[in-house]
């Protein structure tokens, strides 16, 4: 690569953040949504229905017209959508949950990226939010800005991804299954839902503060006497007494040494035979020319904006840390990049694994 | 260009903010100073040098690999400079500087672009640092981290880019010349550095408060006589008498319906006969599937960032508004986008124009 191709590359990386929020305001305005209802448009007519400055409208749509996204007829001065008539309702309203999830949550937060990896911190909630030494996950409970962007696009993912997980594992019949880091119980309906069976047991495994709100989720749906909940800190000790163990959305929260303290401790909670399943984003086997986005979206997230550490790793590490905890791996499969939902792009891996002798 | 496609490249934009602020923050936390100095490094060694938790090195590591611009060798676990090794320092340098610059007076404020373009004020600075009413240009006068990052950027362009319009535009000896908006007199030194000639007198126009640093530059410069500056506003009257007006680094902070009013006031000023000279980024004349940086950037930059307002516009559009006004256009000129520096994306243009009976 020359030098020049290099520094334009950086080019385009520089025009990243005004590219992204240009994108998002078009639609926050209510520019898209004009030219949906109303047909062609000229940039005072747009003017007038989102309360914007003919200007304003004219810069900001320059990009949606060098995209191709929206047509600009020079004679009449209107505005068409072009490949945005194209795309259905409900895909865009999916990626604009997506888009306001990044702009809430990692936008600005991302500005002291490099004091957060020093300090493995997340230095933008101190600074925006005045939250001190906690997870982005700690400050959702605080912040309903924070909470409304971040639960609308989770709760989004995984009523897509959870059914996939359950489809490619086998609980057997009358298991005991142990949902670690299953925060509100949401896992353990799932499993009775998904994969239920008679004599099936799940207990959900979380801080104790969220036992009560388990204990309510459990009741609502009937599941009380099949569902239990173990309040505790999953790098102190695990429960035992479990078949089968479930890791979810979790991993990827954590830097590699602590994912090995969380696999020896599900490996010490585990007889012999034991199993262990595991979702959590992958990035792929090969990084160079990747096409994935998720190497350009998770270090700057979880190390800048949830966690001030973590990441996912490739299923190789994974598959690698599974087996220096004493366990057999069974299983990996992975989401085909290929075949996700448009606009989406964390590709999710499942590896199952057993406990060896 | 199918739904997919599309929401394709929404997923693109959407990485733009963590593709960003992570290439940034390998060389903020001296990862590249670290590659260029030693040589090969495991990630432990760069840790230990940045002083950073490997596990971090790796995650933010892992997209400068995918783009090539550094090496990964999967057997030593060493990372090496790939295409950043051919980058001269002095472009990387320059190119560095823009980041900063992007990063301190756009990152965070563009969140609150959707705001600013509805109030036509600046509402990030207002949020971020509490300073209400004013411009990025007033801002700067009171917050030095701002100043800082885009002073220095702001000399490094002049100190590029003026020159080259100087070589454009034909000033005649002795000349009266007005440099609207001439800021602290920098463009009236300029313009006897490389134009000089018997007689040639150049006024600096710009802000009453601006007077005492632009006479204490023409002193420190020697060009007391040669010089001198008048206050005012450049929408209330501009002072006649003059044989050439130059504006430039200006036109681009203003909506076009100012910009119309800024030219007519150069026209009232002028005698028939009178030149004006412009300099101002220019969009490319077609936007569809260009590839102009320009169209990502500015429009969240003036309207978000700096003014609330403006944006460049197409040479052809300052051309009309010049004709509006009562100018014969006599020449335009432009940067060819394929020969800026290295790094750099603002194509500037040159638009001279004679006022007609």
């Amino acid at each position: 690569m020359s030098a020049t191709v290099t520094l334009n590359r950086f080019t385009d990386f520089m025009a990243g953040p005004a590219r992204f929020m240009t994108l998002l305001s078009c639609f926050e305005l209510g520019l898209i949504d004009a030219l949906r209802q109303r047909g062609s448009q000229t940039a005072v007519q747009l003017g007038d229905a989102a309360d914007v400055r003919p200007a304003a409208v004219e810069q900001l749509l320059l990009l949606l017209v060098k995209e191709g996204f929206v047509a600009h007829d020079e004679t009449t001065g209107e505005y068409t959508l072009d490949a945005l008539a194209e795309v259905p309702e409900a895909d865009l309203r999916r990626v604009l949950l997506l888009m306001d999830m990044i702009k809430v949550t990692m936008l600005r937060q991302v500005f002291y990226l490099t004091d957060s990896v020093r300090t493995g911190t997340v230095v933008g909630l101190e600074k925006l939010y005045g939250f001190q030494g906690g997870t982005l996950y700690d400050a959702v409970a605080e912040h309903p800005d924070l909470r409304a962007s971040w639960a609308t696009l989770m709760d989004n993912v995984t009523a897509h991804i959870d059914p996939w997980f359950f489809d490619n594992i086998d609980i057997p019949p009358g298991a005991r299954v142990l949902d670690v880091a299953g925060n509100t119980g949401l896992g353990a309906i799932l499993t009775h839902k998904l994969k239920g069976s008679p004599g099936l047991h799940v207990t959900t495994f979380d801080l104790p503060e969220k036992e009560a709100e388990a204990l309510e989720n459990f009741r609502s749906h009937g599941l009380e006497r099949q569902c239990s909940f173990v309040g505790g800190d999953v790098f102190t000790g695990l429960p035992a007494g479990h078949d089968v163990v479930l890791i979810k959305h979790f991993l990827d929260m954590w830097d590699k040494d602590a994912v090995r303290a969380i696999l020896q401790g599900v490996s010490r909670s585990l007889e012999v035979g034991g199993q262990v399943h595991i979702l959590v984003p992958v990035y792929p086997e090969s990084v160079r020319d990747s096409t994935a986005v998720d190497i350009d979206f998770f270090p700057a997230f979880f190390l800048g904006c949830t966690m001030g550490q973590g990441g996912p790793q490739r299923s190789s590490t994974y598959r690698a840390l599974l087996e220096e905890c004493g366990f057999t791996v069974t299983r990996t499969v992975a989401q085909d990049p290929a075949r996700l939902l448009p606009g989406t792009f964390v590709v999710h891996g499942i590896l199952s694994a057993t406990k060896h002798a």
